[in-house]
């Protein structure tokens, strides 16, 4: 019996208000033997004040070793297992421009290309045009009529883009249209079964137009397709937890993966305190809220220890304003490590901070990965962290009598 | 999705080096309470350096409690899962004996044995004649010919041989021979399969050859066979990790069942000092090395702490020379415990150092069981060691966007 079949059996409805504050990439390294971590050098009054009274511990995004991209990790921490819910590379653009993807969209990454007179590639990357040429190019794309089909066609930034084809019954499996080299024209699109036969011959009749449409437009005189797929069809947040969700994130991405597991999209604005804003106005609609910081992950990939730091203390500082609440459960934990050391994400496990009033004390006093390796939860698979939030809001029954 | 499958997809290639080197059953037990394991009691001043610099944990073989032999328990060092890839007897036996097992052998366990005048087992290990003996017999019988199929038969030790049958096709499951006890003949071959008949009737007329040949040899007149089976189709460790791997083994059992995920089985010598000479030697070949030290097991097996800490001590005293050759990841482990205490294998977890330069510090300070509870790699399952090697050289990308 997978958990998510036994979550559903037993749950439990009450008034309880769980919030699951991510912190981007959180976990780290220290920069030399002997030293700390950037959570453990920064100065978290509050966030040590909860981790005192509440229960620490680690957990594995993936599998013990697996680096996760955000979709994976993310997917983790709403339950989901990250090896069985799959997002190919084509959706997680879509989501990251903040496209609504529907049960019949197929997302599809594109590259403007380089063609010579021949119909070989001299360059993947149409010389790296600037976005505002890339999003001239695809509002001309996006007048391709196909018959039966909606198309959608949105720029990324600089010479990538997104397109959609909306129809019932076109398959996700389809090859890439990039032969990853030049010198050599791009491939047919091929499906590999029947659903996915549907959208490659969608794709050639969209490419055959596209090709006419760019014609005067080089070096962005046509387009390769990538990373073609379907949105995975996932059981949704509020039928497996009994959850009303709000999600509150301020990047495209984070509002997709959320999108994607069906939580109530809110508008989050751009600052820490108009997410906070945001929690407070919403905080009778909802049972549950994932609020997502992406600046811990952003300055752990630029590899800037000190900035890290500071915007690990700056999630602090907010946190006073979330516990005036009253939340019965908060979580505080990352999607995975960005060390500052590696300037990438990283496999090494990810400190997580439980608190309501019915964790079991362990003998943490702040929150840093040293604590949580020490801590209550001890280390454990991500998959498993909405299941123990779920617990501490009383919100399972018990299994069996 | 199977961590191998992952493994193939994120499989990175860098200049990184590799050492895994396994202390054959290196955790223990005190011998009583409140003292100290042999390892704890070990004077190790290298390992408790790399220690305090690296991260330590505990591995469980198999499952919590299962205790595992020498297949099972590097089955999972080298992150095969020991319950999904089993080792037959037969096996066992050809590779403790170094013979190279191909993909059409079936390999079978031999016992020589007394047949009375009516054809009853007297005695199940023919009186345990010597090893020479042994050997002689085995000449005989490995000059008998079968049409359509490669016969050899080798000698292990007193009473105890193999018989290889090669020929394509041939199925592995075919019943024992032994009846397990005596006064009864010995039982007929039975396949439980088509192409597992065609082996049981190759074992049948090689056995009415056998009797003939043996006829005069009592005690040792006829053989019965055991563990028949064939190699199991395993991918190589080179296709899941990228690794071009080289094992530095003394003991045949070892070279076989590296020789069985298909790594390069190196010239070890016969002491540690050979073995580093030849790590050294071909420091420039390979990506990965197995290298593997006994004498922690068999002093352990003996029910001698003494010796085995001694052993223990011996080992530490080349990692400086180990060390030398500055590889990427260092881990040292075993492959299960050997308390003692006990005189055998036990299913206690087993300690795992890793050293690198990625490795994220705990509080550990030196290379024992207790000090390899509190680290920062925690209890894993065995089969994940290689994911965290590779994770820890730089060799795996990240999973998902």
């Amino acid at each position: 019996m997978s958990h998510h079949a036994l979550l559903r059996e037993l749950q439990l409805k009450n008034s309880s208000k769980i919030i699951l504050l991510v912190a981007d990439g959180l976990g780290g390294l220290p920069l030399a033997p002997g030293g700390k971590t950037e959570l453990e050098i920064a100065r978290t009054p509050n966030l040590d004040s909860l981790a005192a009274q509440g229960t620490l511990g680690l957990s594995t995004p993936v599998l013990p070793g697996i680096t996760p991209g955000s979709g994976p990790g993310h997917l983790g921490l709403f339950g989901y297992d990250p090896l069985e819910f799959r997002i190919g590379r084509g959706v997680l653009e879509a989501l990251g421009i903040d496209f609504d993807l529907g049960p019949d969209d197929v997302a599809i990454r594109g590259n403007f290309c380089t063609l010579d007179a021949e119909g070989r590639i001299t360059d993947r990357r149409a010389g790296r045009i600037a976005s505002e040429i890339g999003k001239t190019l695809c509002e001309k794309l996006d007048k391709i009529k196909i018959p039966g089909v909606e198309v959608f066609v949105r720029p990324v930034k600089e010479y990538r883009l997104v397109v959609v084809f909306r129809a019932p019954g076109l398959g996700g499996a389809v090859h890439d249209t990039d032969p990853q080299k030049t010198g050599v024209p791009p491939l047919d699109p091929q499906g590999r079964d029947a659903a996915s036969q549907k959208t490659a011959e969608i794709a050639r009749a969209f490419l055959a137009q596209a090709r006419e449409v760019l014609k005067n437009d080089a070096p962005a005189n046509f387009f390769t397709m990538r990373g073609i797929d379907k949105r995975p069809s996932i059981p949704t947040f509020e039928e497996i937890y009994g959850l009303k969700a709000g999600a509150i994130a301020v990047y495209p991405m984070y509002r997709g993966l959320a999108r994607l597991v069906s939580m109530n999209v809110l508008d989050a604005g751009l600052t820490l305190d108009d997410q906070c804003a945001r929690l407070e106005q919403s905080w009778n609609d909802f049972d549950f809220f994932f609020m997502h910081y992406k600046y811990t992950d952003s300055t752990g990939e630029d590899g800037n220890f000190a900035a890290k730091v500071e915007r690990i203390e700056q999630l602090d500082a907010v946190l006073p304003r979330i516990m005036a609440l009253r939340p019965d459960v908060l979580v505080v934990t990352g999607d995975h490590s960005t060390p500052s050391k590696m300037k990438s994400h990283s496999w090494h496990p990810v400190p997580v901070l439980m608190h309501g009033n019915l964790c079991r004390p362990d003998a943490c006093t702040s929150f840093g990965e040293a604590q949580c390796l020490q801590g209550g939860l001890g280390q454990f698979p991500a998959k498993y962290l909405m299941t123990l939030a779920m617990a501490h809001a009383g919100r399972l029954e018990k299994y069996g009598a």
